[in-house]
């Protein structure tokens, strides 16, 4: 099978060269996932992904979503490959086999979404929410709620969604006015508008259970008063199976730039007729709850946005070495000289360059985050559970928005290597970036990302995680200069490390100063060179593993190996430079943004 | 009348405080444009533009152009506004008068180009391409060609395109196959295909004149045997009235990302009986010919993606200062804090004035090169106007490209300071960004524009241009040191310039030496960081001419003058470093970028 969607060689070499991920299965609980394990499961998920899921990608996008007679009806092609993948198990790939799981090593379940997500992230949507809701029952529910949803849920037999904007409170959520009257049976009656709910409605499930959040009467103003509730569609027959309509009403749906196969829709609850929903967890401790999912949504978005970068950067490459025009540089000067395939040409191959040092380094950073989640689980004593714990919580921000900025970028890119094709609707290219726009916005948008890695994570435990992410940088840096050929990269990762310790130092105090207003304004551009520094970590980890298999590679790995570290230098002495001067930047505190005054925006 | 579309105090800014536009009604050739005709100009142009075109644009984009029986229908709303743009002699608006023009100053049409154009560019390429091929009808047609054509395009009575593209030749245009034989009267029967023809059809004039690029029978190989041709979609009868059918063919239009109200057609040339066409200028000079199009098109290309940059700006600014949610981040621990407009928010506002930054940088790039083809028109003597030329060969490629991806970045700011609602259909500013992406990639995708500046611009008499701009670029930094506030800024520039004439002169030893592979690998990131300095230029002169102004400034001009040196400061201060970082990573030659194996680009 030709290369779609992601790079297979390099997903092995993420997962068996740098992580060696096999050696989780020396635990109990991984015990049958060895190598072989882990690449059929990878195999199958990209038969299904291939074969089943991408060529429903632009169906999804031309067909879209219709709302007719308060149902929302799905691209009629999505319906089988939901079924096949429910039937495959995908829904929950690292949870509980009692529930429906496959309680696989989550850096696996991303290798797997990968292809998932870059096939059809629309379509993904769908049981990605629905997980999470799933994992809310799973942490917060009782045990009669896991009964009654969990197992529909984790199967896919029911969607899920997430339901926390209105109209007033989209990115302030602690501002909602959805409320919850108490009912004498201990239910509640849910009286409220939302919207942007993905996957908010869809005939793909007979049941969707929504995750509500929503003000008990009473209780007090702002995120303290919150509290959740599941609120499904159609109430729950004594025997589990779904019955009369609860009253939750599909208003609208929107038409959006992109992911038009999946519904965006606005929901109603309650307003012609009674809604029901159940307390899910402990009253007025709605938004804790809610961030279990959030935090996983992030992951999630993260990896969608991913997603559309890997698959624009295969095409990329596919028509840059199919595409024949114009002539080599060196020859232009001949008398007939010969046409050449456009990867030949410098500028072409500096974009796929680019795109692939991106593309590389996210899909370890995505790969090695979920990896610390397998460790968590396998850790031994709590503090190394805590540890693992601080990097994960650390490395979110990073991920969702620094993630899903650089692959809005990969796409652009991955339309300018089609030149024209990559305009028009006849190829992948314009879908993927219409599509990953949406995912820098939702999810919280990538500024609130920022704010969280410089006003909670970065000072978070005396600072602890980032020191652990700094030791982390200096073992492979460590590893680099016992490698002859590596010794110049290795230093210049060290000065980009050193002083990215010194920024975030002088951020960090910053923000605790009478110029926290100067530190935040910097705090998208500080997540920028912080991940950037991240990237020219895995870039030296892939290069300190790869230079030495060079000279014994098997024929075909040579020019692999080669290009692990060709892409690594070209990160860390083409690209890094740049950050360098960004952080320079940093330590100016950016005080004109708020000298300026807000009349001048507009003379 | 509120601000839409472009900041009307700013464009004042430039043309008559930076650029004292109204100093050219001394001359006899403007002198009817003094300030009041020049601010008359602008409000009728800014009144047409907000009235009549703006309103159209949403339509353009949801019901698109619509090919029936061979004949291209534009949406209907494009009826009226583009009959009114007639009426009021916009198309050539610095042509010669005998021919339907206004003979206005190239700068003056700049702003209001602006202003069209960020209304709606689909609308506003059928009136441009229309002017570019009257341009060449004027430059390098017999008389009796400019007394059929030029009046009837100039007046938009007439359309225009630009022929190309072919299949198989995109870039490469010298690898095209359209021919043409010589007929005994003199003219030549054409017989070829091209596509991505803008313009190509429609149905807002009675006939369209195609400039075509096509090859006499036995003529050379490649661009040196390529001729241009004068083909009406009807042709001409004796009286110079529309007659017959030519046999031009529209055989489809393409479904693209955005720009939806203008046509992309494929046209078939004579594929069902005999398509004449007149030979324009002289044979096997076609190339030449149609460069002075193409360099028309690529400052037009420029002021699109500006257009589009300048309206999302706006749309941004008016936005996050009506929309209230969440509460100032010192306050936030308070007890009940009150929500605040989002422009409060310190990254909204980083964005905002980064968006600023670049859009009025960019509107001073735009109107300044302008100014410098009235200055050739007025030069007195073929040293000086060298001099303008030369300065416009160089600014050309910048322009193009660089403004092109700075455009479509703000649009994406644009989009995020919108948070959910910028990405669905209701609001503009996703479809700013969809129809902004051709931009980058049409009239010479922006790499091609990189490999001209390096290739070309640089050396061009033997680097005297580039000379120039530094020169320039030293006067305002040396009117900076005498402003003491500015000393600091004009302190950084002084840095920046320096460094950027180091490396541009490595860049241009480089690409002569044998490593010119590498150079060309780095062409683009070469042309963001001239582009850059550009910007700084200009930023710190306009903090040169606010300054001073501030303290004596009447009430309401206080806000701008300080927002202009607030923006300076921003961009040299915060921005300027991230330049001088990437210049570092230039002078490493981008050496990994070539040396990869082709092979490791998928493993």
């Amino acid at each position: 099978m030709a290369q779609h969607i992601a790079d297979r060689r390099d997903q092995d070499f993420v997962l068996h060269e740098m992580l060696n991920l096999a050696d989780l299965s020396k635990h109990e609980r991984f015990e049958d996932f060895n190598k072989k394990t882990i690449d059929m499961v990878i195999t199958e998920a990209r038969n299904l992904a291939i074969k089943e899921i991408l060529p429903t990608q632009a169906e999804g996008d031309e067909v879209g979503c219709i709302l007719k007679d308060g149902q929302v009806h799905v691209p009629e092609g999505f319906h089988k490959p939901y079924r096949l993948f429910c039937e495959g198990e995908w829904v929950a790939m690292c949870d509980d086999p009692e529930y429906g799981g496959q309680g696989m090593p989550k850096a696996l379940a991303m290798a797997a979404g990968e292809m998932f997500t870059g096939a059809n992230c629309s379509f993904m949507m769908y049981p990605g929410l629905t997980h999470g809701a799933g994992k809310l029952v799973e942490e917060f529910g009782t045990d009669a709620q896991k009964k009654t949803y969990l197992a529909n849920l984790y199967t896919g037999k029911w969607g899920g969604t997430m339901c926390l904007t209105e109209p007033e409170a989209g990115s302030d959520v602690g501002a909602l006015s959805t409320t919850a009257v108490r009912n004498d049976d201990g239910t509640f009656s849910i009286t409220g508008n939302k919207i942007f709910i993905s996957g908010g409605d869809q005939d793909l499930t007979e049941n969707i259970v929504h995750p509500v959040l929503a003000r008990i009467e009473g209780a007090p103003a702002g995120t303290k008063g919150i509290s959740l509730f599941l609120v499904p569609k159609y109430k729950i027959n004594e025997d589990g199976t779904p019955g009369e309509p609860n009253n939750v009403e599909c208003t609208g749906i929107e038409k959006k730039m992109g992911i038009h196969g999946n519904t965006t829709a606005s929901l109603s609850f309650g307003a012609k007729g009674t809604c029901i929903g159940e307390l899910l967890g402990e009253e007025n401790k709605g938004m804790k709850a809610m961030f279990v999912m959030m935090n996983e949504a992030r992951l999630g978005t993260g990896m969608q946005g991913f997603g559309f970068a890997t698959a624009s950067y295969i095409n990329a490459v596919n028509y840059a070495k199919e595409r024949v025009q114009g002539t080599d540089l060196l020859k232009m000067f001949d008398k007939n000289p010969q046409s050449v395939s456009i990867i030949k040409h410098p500028d072409v191959r500096r974009q796929l360059i680019s795109m692939k040092a991106y593309v590389e380094g996210m899909r370890t950073l995505l790969y090695y985050t979920g990896l610390l989640f397998d460790k968590v689980n396998l850790a031994e004593d709590e503090k190394e559970k805590a540890r693992y714990k601080g990097l994960i919580e650390l490395l979110t921000p990073i991920l969702k928005a620094y993630c899903t900025d650089r692959s809005f970028e990969v796409c652009a890119q991955g339309i300018q290597v089609y030149g024209g094709y990559g305009y028009i609707r006849e190829y992948p290219q314009e879908q993927l970036l219409r599509d990953c726009k949406i995912t820098s916005i939702y999810e919280g948008t990538n500024g609130i990302q920022a704010m969280d890695l410089l006003g909670r994570k970065l000072g978070m435990n005396k600072g602890k995680p980032f020191m652990d992410l700094l030791g982390e940088m200096n073992k492979t840096m460590a590893a680099a200069k016992e490698i002859e050929t590596l010794v110049p990269m290795a230093e210049k990762f060290e000065t980009a490390v050193n002083r990215l310790g010194e920024v975030a130092m002088h951020m960090g105090m910053t923000a605790m100063s009478e110029q926290v207003l100067n530190a935040f304004a910097a705090a998208h551009p500080f997540l920028d060179v912080t991940g950037d520094v991240v990237m020219a970590w895995f870039h030296l980890w892939r290069a300190v593993v790869a230079a030495p298999k060079i000279e014994k590679a098997k024929k075909k790995d040579v020019a692999y190996y080669q290009g692990q570290v060709s892409t690594a230098d070209y990160f860390i002495t083409c690209q890094l430079p740049t950050t360098l001067g960004k952080m320079n930047g940093l330590t100016t505190n950016y005080t004109p943004v708020m000298e300026m005054p807000e009349a001048a925006f507009i003379g």
